[in-house]
């Protein structure tokens, strides 16, 4: 990666980054069809973004489209993928092995995107010693240890939100560099330390409250 | 609902519909530690969001703070969860039920928070005919005909990405008011529509990111 490329990345705004994803989806469709070529105008009539702004974000990635041809689609796919990080595996382990964290540790579609999940950590002596799709569920006091022989990067947080910091806690002095929060509580830790939301339970309010608009 | 609580209601913004749930998540830790008053304040400290903002943001509710002593913990969980429709069951159907999608009907969380997954479709004839929690998957080729039964108002779109348009076309044919789509594409949907994207994949862009930059 040139110096460029870098300072490139290290302004990536977070629009950009979750504008990124959806174009990506869109051309690998385009890429399993067998299609070429797609210009900005295109993606742009399809995922409804201005084609403008398309071809801003897309000028954050090392690869030029061609006047009134476009861009080459597996090219984009291909630079789209790695540029997102989606081809490198980065290793994880899930913090609370319930029904949500059982389910990520089976979702495939995680792993097509870079995520390998290793381990999950539990409190419940009914869940710990057992394992989700051959991946398998400590106690969580053995975090530190296991971290030892895992050295994974990123904690995916579904604990019960009462547990939420504690958790976060244990994951970040085991050395953890991200954590994955799927619980509503915001999470407090070092400026050194990745936190990403995602609280799905949150979505439902805006759904109920945009379904109650439309009525 | 006065009528002036319902003008209020619409104009609510996005980010603050976002923060409701962070607060309840909050307030709910307090109450059960049967802790009697809070103030925005001390919400702020917490959650590291501008007190004055919290103040705005739970104007909306039905709700007042007392000056010095902040609000009554008791009735902030109560009015919260009902205003933002925790409290009402919302009847749901899940297409696609691979991993995230079986995973989602396990989810006793979403039911806390008003969602009722009432069915699962999918093309899979390995999956259809059976239930996950209880919850019975049909043939996706039902749909329309067991809407007439359900009456459901939300679909949960857990699809692979090349079908998520298609999917969504035939839940709003069947009557869908609303859309819950965990695909990384942008569904195309009528204006009457509520569409929420969930895109947890393109969490991950951002994590790994941010990642890079705190290197």
């Amino acid at each position: 990666m040139s110096e460029t490329k870098n300072i490139q990345r290290d302004i990536l705004p977070e629009p950009t980054l979750r504008r990124l994803p959806w174009y990506l989806a869109y051309v690998r469709l385009l890429d399993n069809l067998h299609v070429e070529t797609v210009s900005s105008t295109q993606i742009s009539k399809e995922l409804n973004v201005d084609a403008s702004q398309i071809a801003k974000d897309l000028s954050f990635l090392n690869i030029k489209g061609k006047t009134r041809i476009g861009y080459d689609v597996h090219s984009l796919v291909k630079e789209l993928d790695n540029f997102l990080g989606f081809k490198k595996k980065h290793s994880a382990i899930v913090i609370g092995a319930g029904s949500l964290g059982a389910a990520l540790m089976q979702d495939v579609g995680l792993t097509q995107y870079g995520l390998n999940i290793v381990a999950g950590f539990d409190v419940d002596s009914k869940v710990i010693g057992s394992s989700v799709c051959n991946i398998p569920i400590y106690d969580i006091e053995e975090l530190a240890e296991r971290q030892k022989q895992y050295n994974a990067s990123i904690a995916i947080l579904t604990v019960p939100v009462e547990h939420s910091q504690a958790a976060a806690d244990i994951a970040i002095k085991s050395g953890i560099k991200a954590i994955w929060n799927f619980t509503p509580f915001r999470i407090k830790a070092p400026a050194n330390i990745v936190i990403a939301n995602t609280s799905i339970y949150a979505h439902l309010a805006i759904i109920y409250n945009r379904m109650d608009l439309k009525k």
